[in-house]
């Protein structure tokens, strides 16, 4: 059997007057969306947009929840207790799960935003109250997070949930599996060739060159290309068809 | 066969450390439970919590969405625009249901709150944009609306919804059928006795004496009850004791 | 003595990761700033850069408040009584200030934005009610309002304030003195020697042709153009360029 | 010369609908009012309603600025950037001193709210970004800080600020002078004479007794007795008796 990866990326980041990204093309290219929800960006009218658009192109869409700051994007820390998370993830991805209903849209997949995200790789509690709200919402809805650790893959496995495990086309890794610091130089890989040869390598090999060169073990079933990035849509391009080519089918988790 | 009506309340109405109404009292009398979902009030700890005690208590849970507007508690209008305002619905319906359904408890009807809910006894753009956003949905919600209003009966109607239509035990009436302006002298009822007369009066004949001494018809599924009044759950229990010694069923919406 | 007159721009309203605008450009070009102050629009970070980079520039710095309605922009009516409008407008000129006075600039004006603005030009009672903050803020600023509309110019007057009349460049008239709805066709000017050629009109003649073909008298003491529209910085530069070489003193509000 | 100390308390916490803590009595007693500006708390309108009640009763008016963060009450530590934060400590400040400019009140301080305040306790960044803000705005404000940490207090002295220690009269205080857990047994006082013991130690001999037993000193300017839980204003009047009799003169801060 042939090797096999979803290639998704965060859309609906936009928020009310204000634009973010170029959902438009990178639709056209990945085949998983995560759908920001209101909390960090996004609101009602632009997920709507996001998924109608999402179903056109045969695209799965997910929820992508955040902390409530719309201020900082999601990418503050907020030290939200583990139950009042559960409840805030929850209301996400019913909200969501109702707009894509109303479109004919199921869901697939949550892939927590920024701080949220982050938190799931290295804080149990955090981990453990999101897998919580995706177990309560049933549904058979995939977790998302980060491959190369083991605490978002752990909470999933102990609620019951099918974990897809994520690496990065365009972004560096440290030596111990950790993203690269966003602000950090380096950290964002800017040129589509060199971004489609570290997805493949990932998908093709299971690993990846850190910063300090040293080999990270990746297992990864999605892959996450960026939107919101100047030239976004043509790293997504590159890497896909450099993973086509290599004869990685490209396709939506399941089964 | 005998009567028979639905008591409702709005709960779930406290936001973060604020503290709103005596929500356990009413939820001890009513039959259903209308609980803000984070638009006007509520926030998903509150929802979680609210849901919970209602499934307890037996109480159908639905969903009560209102304009976009935490410090003005939803009672200023806002001018959405149809798309939006369905969006905003659908948003809510699916929050409060995503939190339901981890409570294992399915809503049962959606009732709009505050001016949102003023605006579809009078615009028909506004109850359209609601019932279309319930239709949306899906999974057979009612929508309850001003018993005396066609206007949101209308719009039901078009969208293929079970429409319900609400009296209120404790709020005047003018002679049109609308509501007295709340901020008016007599505008709620404060006395328990005078409140269950007249919610046994609209139950029985159908009709309610209005402020100017005029006999206004009302056909009602439910009758509304406040919560966040001083001494709302002593007129609660006195409607609904003064309703069942009639020989009236009180009983949730539905077959 | 020779013509004169402001050129006003709306500036600073990113919010958060969302830009908006090309703030840079416009302040090269305008003589006043309308800073959002974080109801609409602006957060507390990017009216301090904003009001940084128009002190650079020399340009005097105004507050732009407007309803607190971050996902409509300010642009829904928000039927906020009068007390708290005016409350929620000393706030906004208040937090505006201090950010300011940092920086060491002293406002100069205000200008309502969106709803509110046009609120301001037929609702007696919203016009007073922002003319009482801008006069309990103190310091004299100048409230800017629609030049053909007595509603704010009354307001202004009876709190003692400086009323400032405001033209606009790029935005077509009708015949009885208001705007064009910005949805509407021709509503926006974009080409700039149009808006050029009807800023000059406004100020040398205190006049301009409306959509019907009839005049309307216009006696502005500052001219609006826009930032957010794709050229308004273009425009802008011709229209200042063009009341220049008219003899035009294109200089701030005051003495 | 004899004893003197201010005595503090947050108000102004109540947001739209929903009212918190007895304000109305609380500020009967104390010398200083500390107002929530809407981040964490409060709303225009209740800080002008409770700017002109402490006005009504001769007590100074400061600023009790949070973390934007209503849902969490500002007791979530949200990771700020110090830049950011700076800049909406002074959005803050700046929105209550034109409400308060608008009734003839000048600020006379400055007290962290929440999660903020324990953090400028603690985090050198985070005092520091406080006291630029506060030394920004100007006017003489002074920074209230914990009394037994040295990190506000240091902040303050880099900035030129005059910094007033705080000591509480109803917590207990852990052997490290730290607060005791807000959520742990013992960490509130609620009987008045206990909290009125504990304050006039406090004032009298610098000390305190922790719950390990140990002694702890602590030089305060002014002693905080909190207006939100049941019982506050009784606490408030016992503590302000007792330092009264014992011949200490509670007054506001200042010469």
């Amino acid at each position: 059997m042939g090797l096999r990866v979803d290639l998704n990326a965060d859309v609906g980041e936009s928020f009310g007057p204000w634009r973010m990204g170029d959902d438009a093309s990178i639709l056209d290219v990945v085949t998983s969306a995560n759908v920001a929800c209101g909390f960090h960006a996004g609101d009602p009218s632009v997920m709507d947009a996001t998924v109608a658009r999402a179903a056109e192109r045969g695209v799965a869409v997910g929820a992508h929840p955040g902390y409530l700051d719309l201020r900082g994007f999601g990418r503050r820390v907020l030290a939200v207790p583990p139950d009042e998370l559960a409840a805030d993830v929850l209301y996400q991805l019913g909200a969501l799960a109702a707009i894509a209903r109303a479109r004919g849209v199921r869901l697939t997949h949550v892939k927590p935003h920024g701080a949220l995200y982050n938190q799931c790789a290295v804080e149990p509690t955090i981990a453990r109250a999101v897998a919580r709200a995706v177990a309560g919402f049933g549904d058979g809805l995939a977790l998302v997070g980060l491959a190369t650790s083991a605490c978002a893959r752990d909470a999933a496995r102990e609620h019951g949930l099918v974990f897809a495990g994520e690496a990065f086309a365009d972004r560096r890794y440290e030596g111990d599996g950790t993203l690269a610091a966003r602000a950090g130089k380096d950290a964002v890989i800017h040129d589509p060739p060199a971004a489609a040869a570290q997805a493949l390598r990932i998908v093709r090999d299971g690993r990846v060159t850190a910063r300090d060169g040293s080999i990270v073990t990746v297992r990864a079933e999605t892959v996450c290309v960026h939107g919101d990035t100047p030239g976004a849509a043509a790293i997504a391009r590159e890497v896909r068809r450099v993973l086509e080519e290599a004869g990685v089918a490209v396709r939506a988790l399941g089964p």
